[in-house]
């Protein structure tokens, strides 16, 4: 294992001048809007899972176009609310899980809304629940490449939308403080709360590990594993559509969203990450709009800062919200 | 490179028996009359490729559930109709690609139909043209586990439809003799060409090199490459969906399909075979209805015969439809 | 991914005639003596970790030799005991990690001790804090070699020891059941509890998912990847020291040990498993002497079943502790 | 998959002072005027091949030291002469292969010559078919480092030699138009053909795609995959030869012969070509002495642009030979 | 690393019948006849090497077709011979390398002649210095497929030639004991040993480690890296060569010619050898002519014994010599 | 295989600003006069070995903290002393093996001594003899984290010592010419050669190939294969440790040790080394504070020069002893 990308002293030096679309607000606010137009929905089912402090709810919402959108419900047991909330998104491939699966944060006195991520779920751990009803034009196998020839055709605008209405979700819970809805995941997970804060003004706060889908055009020179690799191999066979695939890719760039968030931010890096590589973490950190505190791990891959870094958010994050005025 | 699976003297000793599903006729039959519903509405263009021995279209028709299937029909620049036609299906990620790929049949006085996989083309090649048009539950990265908790749903479903559609639209054309239609393909071409032997009655063919989709049950359990991973992926995670994905995979088991078929068949194996090992050919040549020849690679990997395999067809191909009785 | 090893059938006639050592019984009863000569020595202090619904201590007992082995005991938070408690060994080169790794069984209701590995913890996860303080004769990289010429001075030998006092240790704990304290571990850990429960008489029940050191003689043979082959590795440098090292081996193989064992037990095997074949784990599992179930996971490496089997675990071990009868 | 070595951006800066060693035109006359000596004695004989719309003839000519060097010679099956002409020569370690392989330039109404490279074609593809008559002195397995002590006994003199010839040889056919004979090939073919338009003065254009062969001092640094690699671990071995074989090299390096080459060329290069890096096909283009177009793959690694190429080859070729004043 | 094809148990009830050719001894007497028509020829010069303890001479003699054959003569500095001798032959891929490398079997006293393999000597090691001065049809990179399809044009026709004029070169040499002339080698080494004892009357002993060359229809099919992997690429491009190339094999195979060697044999073989399967060994050992024995590394690699293996032989060719009526 | 760093061009250019800790001196003078507590303790046996040239005996000291350190000792059979020495040290994961292995440096007229590495031995080869009696905290599979998180626990602290203790035991030897003992060796024994010529005044010579434990820094940071890696999966898990770390490998980092050397050196280098990437050895090299020679090797991996180098070093010690004034 070595350095994947750049030192720090080199990320520092690193020109952020990137290649923003003209009508990325316009299309982001055309297609929040349109997703306003369905109600939210929010089913919710208590689920058995022989734990005693913790209590599941099996959660769903209507997403991108209605479609319903599974999460599980982390709550302590006994808590009296309402309480502050982390709504967690998942990295690429892997789903909401077993409820058994998440005990982090409700653990440490949130609620907890882990969010499924649609048609992933099937690639490792405990598996996905909830569809993507859409059908796609050719796409190399994975994700990245559905719908690519159009922003308005692409997964991800299914899924950021899907992202900004789970937060919208959490804050309709009686059980949840809504001015204390926070959002989190790491890689795709990173990406995606991200994505959430950038395009919801209520988000609390984010915490992002090793974010992926960050500064695109960088991302697929530099990096040679999965899945970044997904878009290199369909530009490799589709050669004539290197320029409408990455115009689509730039209004989905998290690294050109972020300059419209708010919400105070926890983001970590690894200088030896190759699936997201550090200048790529480095300009969605560089390029947020809010207060931001970065976290290195020198020495690791893309696993980044595992424990060690949740360690770190639930300090940080009980900082931030028993700070004075915290809550106003 | 070594024996990939069992030897020449081991297969011959093999237990076939499968297990083919209760209902799989009635299946097949309620999903072909279904599609039955849609009219062929077959839509022709010719396509500039500065050749000059042959002429290329860019043609389409309706397949499952009417969605558009696209194909390039090539044909000898100047032939006299109507002429014996080869319906070929593409290996796995491959798309039809551009018109300068398909230069083989046409080369040989057949009338010549290339016809795309829904969804498929993006993983190597020139490219594919044809969306799949519908939404899928949890899936693995790959087109192998899309619906497949429902044999309704499968992915396969749609495209071994799309097949049988095929034949209808080759046999439609003027150019093309009605009664010499024949299929053939590699790897997931091959096992598509088998399909449509095993449910269209009205193939005059069939040639199928190193075919894939065969035997499931064994392959998933000895084949260590991609793609019949992509199902051991998904069990590997959704472990509670073992036989339920089973059984689906039961209704599209080529090796469960091919005593159906009738029309002559030659279909070649490769002996170190690592992605459709021997065994699952062998299953689909030794259980198939009609006559059968086998060509066996003993030196080759899932590159099988290549030119060497064609030039076999050719020559086969050739005496069967000019073997005495053979227009009847 | 393949099946790595035999299919479950097979398994079934694999003939299961081992090659336990002479002195077996003897060898143990003079290395569990000499450590009765240490006092427990247990130390428990209080340790934060912003979490609010379980509580953690620090904790460590004096293992073989008296040497310090620690420990984390998670609680539920506000608990009445005495609890049911279950002590967790960890897989071959990960630690106890942080407090905030440990939620699972304590958020069940459990009292959960999770121990260390003397030596280990560096190669993955969160860290290890407990040292090996004794010296070795050459050895491969890794543990497995470690004084491995003589079964007086194999690593595994400590760390088989520092096990049983785990469970004394957590027997003598006020918050404990005294008789209903479990063991349980994956891999390395599911090898260190089926030890445990073979040379304690004092465990009510043992959970080991596809544990490791089970079969050595036929492990070197089959398996090729980390970490059986460290003793590979070793013997194919010292060619002369094959006898010595299998009869040392043969001392602490967990196929040899578990017909001492009597507590019931769940056992987990993944077919596809490359690291612990399924035979071997199938070899522990069929003479284990107490009784016993297996969860199989047919398309899984040596992941295994994850929270699956968790999952199960909290229902077996649940309707184990509340049957009638149980706590008598 | 990512960047195998420079970007656009960063080839612009590249400095390109090359390393071309005193006597090579010299060199050069010396060779061919040797070749001279042998009557080039064209053999041509029809071949069978079930094939309508092309006729194949196997055609062989005296190539260096008046060696036969075999060679499908493919015509459109109808046509009416002379033709231009298209020579093509094949990558490393493949050869003319059946004739059923080659159906592309003769289907576009050319005269078609598909050359062997002496002594390869076992490596890939159907095979080839020309001996190398000459024995060595020691070598690293593959063709790379044959003879290459001694620019005067280096495989490629060789092999260059006969490539000359070869253009000699289709001008020489009564169904070839003598001033529109143009050269092809990819990768080491793509070198062969950038060879022989350096050295032929009647080569009327060339188009060469992803070539090999160029720049060897930085390639042999940069490269790390074979078969630039076979040169690297003969150097590892005689490690008192590096002059020496550099020195051969110098004589041989595509880049060194392109100022001489006049005919208009059309190069292809991919950015992630590990097999011959951007920066050292750019050196061919950039030095290249006639007028040049590039294609640039960003997204691909050395199966370049394939049929996309091609197609543009057809569209390039057209043009050229239709210009006015193009017969000239 | 784990078993490589059977178990020694296994190897004990393997059928042994294999396909040796009918016109086998005489091809080899035709062929060595035909060799005898060239004196052998011997040239010796000393060498500097800046060793004390030995003294080493570049030797060569006339080998197949008056060929020179380069070779290092080893004696210990001061003997007073004749002294027994060892000739040695080196593994796939190396040469002679320099004097320096060869310290071993003269600093036990024994004249040592180290013989390059004609063409080799360019992939690991210190070089060779032995051109093969003749050419090849067509062939795969490497040595084993050069002059293939026909056995009087196969390379290793040449090198066992060269290997018996080394024994008889030895024996001409007035510091060696003419009736203590033994071949020794490893890997392809081993097989030239073999070889050699087969075809010359005169060897006194062989010692043979881990031999190539053996049992060539078995090691085809079950071996997957190289170098008999290039057998299997030639012919998975030629694929109608089959019965041609393993005709030809079978007159090399060392499994056919060892029933006529009559000298002492102490052979290795290491069960996890990946490159020379022990099937394929342990046919060479049973097939030997003469008084053989075996030893087994069982947990080694291709690698085998080393010096655990030299150190054994010390021991054994010492007692060998020595014994009462050794040198009758 | 490609340049692993940089070019030798950009070597000269590199900064060279080290990190050397302040009390370096001071650690070292303590360690080494604590070890000064132990007699040196030399015991010697001859051992049989067949071998008529050299004889050997197994020889062994007290290293640090008294510990006893096993080596072999290799005499010209009837060399009249007393002789010039050389002590070599052991590659990583290696022993003195057998007394067979090392027949080199006696063999040219040096008294050699063959000095194990405690606890290793066992990775490759024939095996080590001396045992490592200290236990360590957690450490990484490995030697490179054993005790790594103090200078004062470190492994290579007591590996320094033992050789600075070799290099007493050498020069105490009656048949050694006390001013003429020289180190040596390669990777692990280069760097360990290097330690003990900064570290003891009274060493004549070092030969130092491709040295390791250099420049640890930047290694950590560039280097991607093992053993280096050790401390980077070590850091990559206790992510707290990072300083802590590094100041440890400050005090053993061999390019800051090696200003206090003043014997003349001998040091090689490979660029493609990407075990000991040639920054971290021209580290070594330049900051090296006697007279020194490089050796480059550009086409190497960590092979390095081998017998070619050890060629080299034959010629370079002996004009070094030999030179006027040189026994002065």
């Amino acid at each position: 294992m070595a350095l994947s990308d750049l030192s720090l002293e080199d990320l520092e030096k690193l020109d952020l001048t990137l290649h923003e679309p003209a009508g990325l607000d316009e299309f982001w606010a055309r297609t929040l809007s349109a997703a306003d137009a369905h109600p939210l929905d929010v089913h919710r089912e208590p689920v058995v899972t022989h734990l005693t402090t913790l209590r599941h709810e099996d959660l769903s919402f209507a997403g991108y176009d209605g479609h319903r959108i599974n999460a599980w419900l982390v709550l302590p047991a006994g808590a009296e609310g309402p309480l502050p909330a982390v709504v967690e998104f998942v990295g690429y491939g892997g789903g909401r899980g077993l409820p058994q699966d998440r005990l982090t944060w409700a653990s440490a006195g949130y609620a907890h809304l882990v969010v499924d991520t649609r048609g992933q779920g099937a690639a490792w751990g405990s598996g996905g629940a909830t569809a993507d009803p859409v059908g796609y034009d050719v796409s190399t196998p994975g994700f990245m490449t559905r719908g690519i020839l159009d922003k308005d055709t692409y997964y991800y605008r299914r899924v950021f939308t899907d992202a900004v209405r789970a937060v919208r979700a959490a804050r309709s819970l009686p059980e949840v403080r809504a001015d204390a809805v926070c959002v989190a995941g790491a890689s795709q997970g990173g990406a995606i709360a991200l994505a959430a804060a950038s395009l919801s003004p209520d988000v609390r706060a984010v915490m992002a590990d090793v974010p992926f889908l960050s500064w695109f055009r960088r991302a697929l020179q530099i990096t040679a594993v999965e899945p970044y690799t997904e878009v290199v191999r369909y530009l490799s066979v589709h050669r004539d559509h290197v320029e409408r695939v990455l115009d689509t890719l730039d209004h989905f760039d998290v690294a050109h969203l972020v300059p419209r968030a708010t919400a105070p931010a926890l983001i970590s890096l690894a200088l030896m990450d190759r699936v997201c590589p550090p200048s790529t973490v480095w300009a969605a950190y560089r390029r947020y709009g809010g207060p931001a505190e970065l976290s290195v791990h020198p020495f690791n891959d893309h696993e980044g800062g595992q424990t060690h870094q949740w360690r770190r958010q639930l300090e940080w994050l009980s900082a931030l919200l028993t700070a004075p005025g915290a809550s106003a």
